[in-house]
């Protein structure tokens, strides 16, 4: 595809080279969300979350749409975690009010050894549909970030056939069968750098990985069943003509003890959920990656000034350093105002050039 | 009370101060559950949970049930951690496989205003009743541990009114009405203390403070919210006769980051997660406190051969010190083969052997 816009504004980008910006850049997880009335109404078009995600048009309208609210730095393909299992024939669906299910769960070595990568022109064709068009649309106003779930949360959802508090089904696999644990996510691994090198290909300019549910883990099996396979797609992303200039965000959940480790995996940026301070959290990573985070969502849901007050201390917590995306510490939830936002972007980057000043 | 028993195995209360004991002794967070058929038959005489839980000989009865099965160092009352507002007339219950609900739940500052610290002889008499019960009953076999939720963590279900994912309604009550807030946090407060002095004089040998969602707060206001409360409690417990010679055990989820600051309340231990190496954790306290922990409760659906080699790693993690309580990182679940808590409780007693040897 040509790649014809130039950057309007690179902020994020920077920030994640570690490099001087004038202000600190802001995105929000699950930007493109419930919590806005014209993603609602888009969605009630689509029918169902999966028709919103499958078909290019709806999934670029409501990309754009929180752009055309806020001042944010970034965009970021709406799609879901779940679509590589999807792709692989378990059968994704969004019953109301209840979160994520597959209709055919992987629960044995034959289910496993069935499973294949997914054909990136074929089942996920319309993730590259979209990511084109994203791209072209935005016309160069803010980079495009593409997304996958890690091989370890994608194999939770899998095993277990929906969402859970312990994931036990997995984390029974990974202790009682540990080889067939790692062949199932040595294919997550697979698939998912695959996507991700097509995401690139398709116009992404930053690639994130949501590891929702590595914080389940100890320290040890976070090591062997999630760190490993996402340092496994950094390595691969980095060996790719289409992706090794992206830089490569990593996101692990309550994870906040193993910052460090995550930097060795040659990542360009680490998602912080907000029950670390982010000066620990630059000490323990000791300048090597940018930080992204990180708000209590939840904040969103207190009054202008609070949400002001206490964006100023997440910034302050930084401090005058590069290498700081401002974001949530998870996806912002659908109560949310959407004026609430405004207010948080706009005093992200008042006291952000404040703090440079 | 009269307390004619003589303790015939006192490791628990030794572990708590850090004294050397002959093995590592253990307990099960939730040991009398619904993992245990003989406590599904009682619950089933007794209607409800809440009929189980208000009614002495039925609570007696299912405490006692797994000390009947595996070889268990400590007995924990059986009741429920939402006693608190139940008995300030929020009208708790527990509708099948939903989890808490308070028929009232507290929403506004004349909501606040009203509650009352709970009579001990009155609405919280059959706590009193069966601790006196189950101490008479354990003749002196091991200690029995009285416990309570923690101000934040009840204030968590009295405010949303059941359980939640990420209890943002007490959030933005802490941002936008820190007053109220924090009047409702000490009402609970001094709460919680006088129900564990009233325990402890009605015969507990230990108390736990359990902060469940402690761990949903970022530092600074775990600080504000959690902690301070809880160092209110301790200081209580330890100014009053009838119970400042007991041990108290404070446990926030998720709050691994905070275990210095939680020893700093002057507690006897801590408890932890599986999200953390004891190892590491014993390094941030200093030595100052005994630890209570941390396996993984879903290693308990593993095979036997796996249960054994991860108590060894908890053990080993631990290292041969004194003041360590085996547990797990959280309650048990329903799911697990009362077998396989035989198997781990009888490792840890051998094991713990093997590493003082």
């Amino acid at each position: 595809m040509t790649m014809p816009d130039v950057l309007k504004n690179d902020r994020f980008l920077r920030a994640l080279r570690r490099e001087p910006t004038d202000t600190t850049p802001i995105w929000v997880m699950r930007q493109a969300g419930r919590y806005l009335p014209e993603y609602r109404a888009t969605r009630g078009r689509a029918g169902s979350f999966m028709g919103l995600a499958q078909n290019p048009e709806y999934a670029c309208e409501v990309t754009l749409q929180p752009l055309d609210r806020f001042d944010l730095d970034a965009a970021i393909l709406f799609s879901d975690i779940l679509t590589i299992p999807d792709a692989m024939g378990l059968g994704l669906s969004f019953a109301q009010g209840e979160g994520p299910q597959f209709a055919r769960p992987v629960r044995s070595a034959a289910d496993i050894a069935r499973l294949a990568v997914p054909d990136m022109d074929g089942e996920l064709r319309y993730v590259m549909d979209a990511m084109r068009l994203i791209r072209r649309e935005l016309h160069g106003r803010v980079p495009l970030i593409g997304f996958s779930g890690s091989p370890w949360t994608l194999a939770c959802y899998m095993v277990e056939g929906r969402g859970s508090r312990d994931f036990a089904t997995l984390k029974a696999m990974c202790w009682n069968e540990p080889k067939l644990a790692h062949q199932l996510l040595a294919t997550l691994a697979q698939s998912v750098a695959a996507y991700l090198i097509a995401q690139a290909a398709a116009g992404a300019q930053a690639l994130m990985i949501f590891d929702t549910w590595g914080g389940l883990l100890g320290p040890a099996p976070f090591r062997e069943f999630s760190l490993r396979y996402m340092a496994q797609i950094v390595a691969a992303l980095q060996s790719d003509p289409a992706s090794r200039e992206l830089p490569v965000i990593l996101f692990s959940k309550g994870a906040g003890s193993h910052l460090a480790e995550m930097a060795d995996t040659g990542c360009a940026g680490l998602g912080v959920d907000w029950t670390i301070d982010l000066a620990d959290a630059r000490v323990a990573v000791a300048g090597r990656v940018a930080l992204q985070g990180n708000l209590d969502p939840a904040i969103l849901r207190a009054s202008p000034d609070v949400i002001r007050r206490e964006a100023r201390v997440v910034l302050d917590s930084y401090g005058n350093h590069p290498g700081h995306v401002f974001n949530l510490g998870h996806g912002i939830t659908p109560e949310v105002d959407p004026d609430n936002v405004k207010v948080l972007v706009d005093e992200v980057h008042a006291y952000g050039r404040t703090l440079r000043a």
